[in-house]
C-alpha cells in the first residue's frame, strides 16, 4: 500500500484524494497539505480517512512513511516543491505546467537526473478514452503515415479577468493541454510553430493583455502539419476534439456527452450538448494517471508522462508566444532554456 | 425511344411525367390523359413537349404508335384500365395497390397470363438509394440469415378525413408500402399478421372507422419475424428507416435530410428534420422506377416488381385488418381471393 | 452510516459490494453470506474490509447491527429469504425477477403489508443515463402524449444449455427488464400482450424448450402501443436500444461504446462497437440503485422500484409466454396469481 | 427562352449542357465549340438535341441569336475568350479561376466596366446544399459573430503528375475553391494569410515544384480567423467539410454518402465513405449555378457569383504561394495586380 502525500487541498488535489480514495486500490492518501486548510477541508479529508492533515507541505516531506506527493499548489510554487520533494527522496506527481519559467523547469531536470524518483507531469487528457483510442489507432498503423493534426479545444467560459491576469497566457493555461495533445497522438516533436490569435469573446481580455481565440500551426519532427484551435468560451459547452490523417486514413473523435439521447421535434433533431467542462469530461482520466503512477512506482516502469513531456508544451507555448507578438513562424529551438 | 402514354394527371402523373422527359433518356411522354384535364394542366403538359393531350384515356389505348402506359388515375379504376391496356397490347406500369379488390387483382392476372406484356407495379421505395442498401447488404450475406425485421414508416401529417374515409383504411392506403418493404428487404414472404392498431393522432380518424396509428407484426417464410410501426402524423416530419438483424449484424438506415448541418448552441446539437414527405424523400426512386420499366421493355427482361409483388402486400393488408378485427394473429392463406 | 448485508457472493452480490464500498457514502457492507464461499471470496471479501463472512445468510438476518439486506443469491431462493428478512425487519433490496412462482411474489407482498420495511427490486436499467435521459423527455412533455413505445433488447451471446434450462424461458429472465422498461418509460401498465417468439439463434435452445429471437407487442393502459424486439446473441454486441414516439415527437436513445472515435479508411467510416455486455454497460446504474436504496431507507421516503414494479414485468412475462403458447393475444388480467 | 452557346467541351463543358437540358427551364444549349471535337462528343451533342457544333467558339460569339456563354475553355484560355464575349455583348459564365494571372483578370475587369453584361464565376459550391446551410445559419445570426472558421478539403486521389505540373499549384488549382469558401461562409474578406505546405502524398509532386497537404491559416476583416487543411490524397473519399464558430455557437456540415445504411457486424458499425469526388459530391451544385445565372440575365438582377469573388480567390493563392515560399505571413495588398 502506497502512502502519498497531496500538497494543495484545492480543486484538483480534491479531485485526485476522492480519486485514490474511491479508485486506486493500490494506494492511500496519508496526508494532505494546504496553507489555506480551513474547517470544511478539514471535514471533507476526514471524511476520506486522510489521518494527517496539515498547513505546511514540509510536514508531508518530513513524514519517512509518505512515498510520493501529489503537488496540487499554485503553478508558480510547483518547480520549487518539486525540488524539495526529489531531495526528500519521494517520488513526484506534479500538476502541469511544472512552471512558467524555463529555468526552473531546468532546475528540476537537473536536481532529478541525479536521483531515483520517478517523476509524472498531470497532462491527465492523454488518459481520456477518446483520445487514447485516436491514439491507439494511429500507433497501430491503422491511418498509415501521419500527414495533418487537428486540435479542438474550446471552454465553456472565459475565466475571470482576475484569473486571466496572471495566468500565464491562454498559451500557457489552456492551449497548453493542446500542444501536449498533438504530441500524444503523434509520438512527434514539433520543430516550428506559427500562432494567430486575438480577443473576440472579451475585450477586457485583450487589455489585460490576452488572447482568447487562436488558431495555431506547427510542423513536427515526423514531416507533419498540425493545427490547434482554440476559443475561451463556447456557448454549447466544451469542445474537445482531435483528428489524425494520414496516409491511409483518418482517425476522429468528438465530445462525449450526457446521453444518447435525440429528440425529434417541429423545432429539429436535438441531441444533448458536451459535458460542461472538464471535471466533467476528464473525470476518469484523473483517476487513471495517478493509477499508472501509482503502478510506474511499485512496478519500477516509466512513468507515462515524463518531465520531457512537461517540458515539451511548455517550450511550444513559448514559441507560439513569441510568434503571436512577432506575427512570423517561431522555431522551437529559438526558445532559450 | 419508347412511346409512352400516362393516364391520369394528378399528383403522381405530372411526377412520372417530368422524370420521363428530363430523367429517362430511352422514353419520351407521347400523350397524357385525365378527364380533368383544364387549362393548367394542359399548360403544364405543353411546356413538357408532350404532344397528345386527351381527356379519354382510350384515345392512348388506341395509339398504335404507344408501347407503354403508366396508369395514374384513382386507385378504384387501375385494374379495369390495366385489363383493356393489356388487351391493347401496352406494357402496363401501374401505380400500387392495383387493387383494393382481390377479385379485380385475380382478373388482371387472369388476362395478364396469356398476354406478353410487361407488368410493373409503382413500389417507388424499392428505389430508394437507403433501402436498396439494406437490401443489397442483406443479399450480400453481410448480415447473415435474416432473423428480425424493422419498418418506421410515419407520415409527416394525417390526410384529411374526406381521404380517410375513401382511402380503404391506413393499411391498404399506407402500410401497404411497408409490407411491401418486408418482402422486398428479406426477399421473403409473409405468412401470418398480428396487427395492434388504434387512433392516437385524430378521434375523427377512428369516427371514420379507420385507425392513425398501428404496429403489425409477421411471421416470414424464411422463418424471421417482422414488426412496422405506423403513424398518420410524426411532427418532425417523414420518419422512414428500416433494420434488418441477422446471425452476423445488422444493417440499418435512417432518414435522408435537406443538409447535413448542425447547429450547436446552448439549447443543444441540433441537426435537420427528415425530408418533409414522399415527393422531397423519394423523388429519385420515381425516375428509377420508371427507368427501370422501359429498360424491361427494351431488353425484354424481368421487370423489378412484378404482378405477385403487387397482390402480396394487399393479401398482407387484408389479414392485417381481419387481425384488427378480429384481435388474433392471421395466416395469410386465410384471404380468399 | 447504514449496514448493509449482502446475501449471495455471486457475480451481481460482488459488484453491489464494490460499488456500496466506493460509491455510496451513507453505506457500508457490514457482512456477506454465500453457502459456497471460498478463499478467493474471502479474499476479496477482506480487501473490500467487509468484517463478516458467513456461509449462512441466517447469520446476517440475525445481526441487530445490520440495516437492510442486498438479496443476490440464486432466483428461486429470492421470495423465501425477502419473507425472513422483512420479519427480522431488515429493508429489503431484492434482485429481479423477486419470484418466477407468483404465489411466492404474493407471500412477500403479504408480509411487506405489515411491516414498515422499504422493499426495492433490481431493476437496474431504470438507473442507466441513457433511459433515464428518455423518462425524463417523456415525463417533462417533450414529446406530448405517448403513442408508440420501441424497445431493442439484444445480448452479445446466447447464455450456455445449461443455464437456458433453468431460467424460466427468455421473457422471464432476458425480457422481463425490457417489459419493466416499457412501464418505466411511460409511467403506465401493460394491458395485453402478443408475443411472437422463434429459436434463430441456436437450435439446442429450442431443444430446451425456449426461444432466443422474439418480437413481443403490448397494448398499455394509457392506450399507446409497444413492442419488443429481442435476440439472446447479437455478433455485434449488446445491443440496448429505446425510442418513445408521441404526439409532439420522439426521443430515443442508442447505445454506448468505449469511445466516440471514428475511422476512415478505404473500407468504410467505422465507430465501435456497443459496450461488451450489462457490466460493462450498467456498471453505474448499480451503484445508483443502490445509492438511491440507501437514501429511501435515511430519508424514509418512497423507494423508485416497488414491489408492484417487481410483480407488474412477471405478469407481462407469464402473458407473454402463453401468448407464444396459445398464439393469441393475452389480456394480463388472465394471469391468476 | 434565353440560348446558350458552350465553349469548351471537356468534361465540365458536358456537365453544364446537361444540366441545362435537363434543369434548367428557362434555356437551352443553342450551340458548342470545341477545337477537338470528335464524332464522340458530336453524337452526344446532337442526343442532348444541341444543333449547333463548332470546332471554333467564334463562331458562337457571332452567332447575334446567342445571349450567353459558358466559359469552360481550358485556364489559360478563360481570360481572353472572355473579353472577346463581352465585346461581343455576351453574358459571361467562366469557370473558375478567370485566369492564374492578375493582370488578365484586370483585363477582364476593365472591358466588364464599360458593358452591360452579366458575369459570373464558377464557383459551384456555393450552391451546394450543406455549404448553403452554414452560410444560412450564419447570415441569420444563429451562431453570432464569427470568430473561427475551419474548412477541410481534401482530393480522393492527386491528379497525375503531368496535370500537377501546368496546374498553377495546389493553391490556384484546389484551394482556390476554399479560399472561395471561406469569403462566402463568413461574408467577409481575407487580409493575411499564411500557409504551411509539403508532400507527403507523392514525392513526384514535390519534384514537381508542388505541395499535396497544407494547413493554410487567415485573418479576415473582420477579425474572426479562418484555417483550411488540404491533401490530395484522402484515402476514404473526398473530404469536404467545414465549420463555423461564433459567439454564440458552431455551424458544422460533413460529407454526403450513398446512404445513411450502417452495418453493425463483430468488425464494428460502419458507414458509407464520402461521395467519390466533385461529380458526385456536387452535381446538384452546377444545374443550380446556371439556374441562378440565367435567372440573374432573365430578371437582370446581380449574379451570386461575380468578377471580385472571382478575383479574390486568385489574390489569396498568390498569397499563400508567397507565405509558402518566404514561410512569414503575407497580407494581401502586398500582391500587387
Amino acid at each position: 500500500m502506497l502512502n502519498i502525500g497531496i500538497i494543495g487541498a484545492g480543486r484538483i488535489g480534491k479531485v485526485h484524494a476522492e480519486s485514490i480514495t474511491y479508485h486506486v486500490k493500490e494506494a492511500q492518501v496519508a496526508a494532505i497539505a494546504d496553507p489555506y486548510m480551513n474547517e470544511a477541508t478539514t471535514g471533507w479529508a476526514k471524511s476520506l480517512g486522510i489521518p494527517n492533515i496539515y498547513t505546511d507541505y514540509k510536514d508531508i516531506l518530513k513524514d519517512s512513511s509518505i512515498d510520493a506527493v501529489l503537488i496540487c499548489s499554485s503553478t508558480d510554487t510547483h518547480a520549487d516543491i518539486a525540488i524539495e520533494a526529489i531531495k526528500a527522496n519521494k517520488h513526484v506527481f506534479c500538476e502541469k505546467p511544472i512552471s512558467q519559467d524555463l529555468s526552473k523547469i531546468k532546475a528540476v531536470m537537473d536536481v532529478l537526473a541525479g536521483s531515483n524518483v520517478k517523476f509524472q507531469v498531470g497532462f491527465n487528457r492523454r488518459f481520456d478514452h477518446n483520445f487514447e483510442a485516436v491514439r491507439n489507432a494511429v500507433s497501430e498503423g491503422k491511418i498509415g503515415d501521419v500527414h495533418i493534426v487537428k486540435v479542438t479545444s474550446r471552454d465553456p467560459d472565459a475565466p475571470p479577468i482576475e484569473y486571466v491576469k496572471v495566468s500565464g497566457g491562454m498559451f500557457l493555461d489552456m492551449t497548453i493541454h493542446d500542444f501536449d495533445m498533438v504530441r500524444y497522438l503523434t509520438s512527434s516533436d514539433v520543430v516550428e510553430v506559427y500562432a494567430n490569435g486575438t480577443a473576440l469573446v472579451n475585450p477586457a481580455i485583450k487589455d489585460a493583455g490576452d488572447i482568447d481565440t487562436a488558431i495555431i500551426t506547427m510542423k513536427l519532427s515526423n514531416g507533419a502539419l498540425a493545427v490547434i484551435d482554440n476559443s475561451r468560451k463556447a456557448d454549447y459547452g466544451y469542445d474537445q476534439r482531435a483528428e489524425v490523417f494520414g496516409s491511409k486514413g483518418q482517425v476522429a473523435v468528438t465530445n462525449d456527452s450526457g446521453s444518447t439521447a435525440v429528440i425529434s421535434t417541429a423545432s429539429g433533431v436535438t441531441g444533448e450538448k458536451p459535458l460542461y467542462f472538464f471535471l466533467e469530461r476528464y473525470m476518469a482520466s484523473f483517476s487513471k494517471e495517478v493509477s499508472l503512477f501509482v503502478q510506474a512506482i511499485i512496478n519500477d516502469t516509466e512513468v507515462p508522462v515524463n518531465i520531457n513531456d512537461g517540458l515539451q508544451p511548455v517550450l511550444i507555448a513559448k514559441a507560439a508566444k513569441k510568434s503571436l507578438d512577432e506575427n512570423r513562424p517561431v522555431l522551437l529551438k529559438e526558445i532559450v532554456m
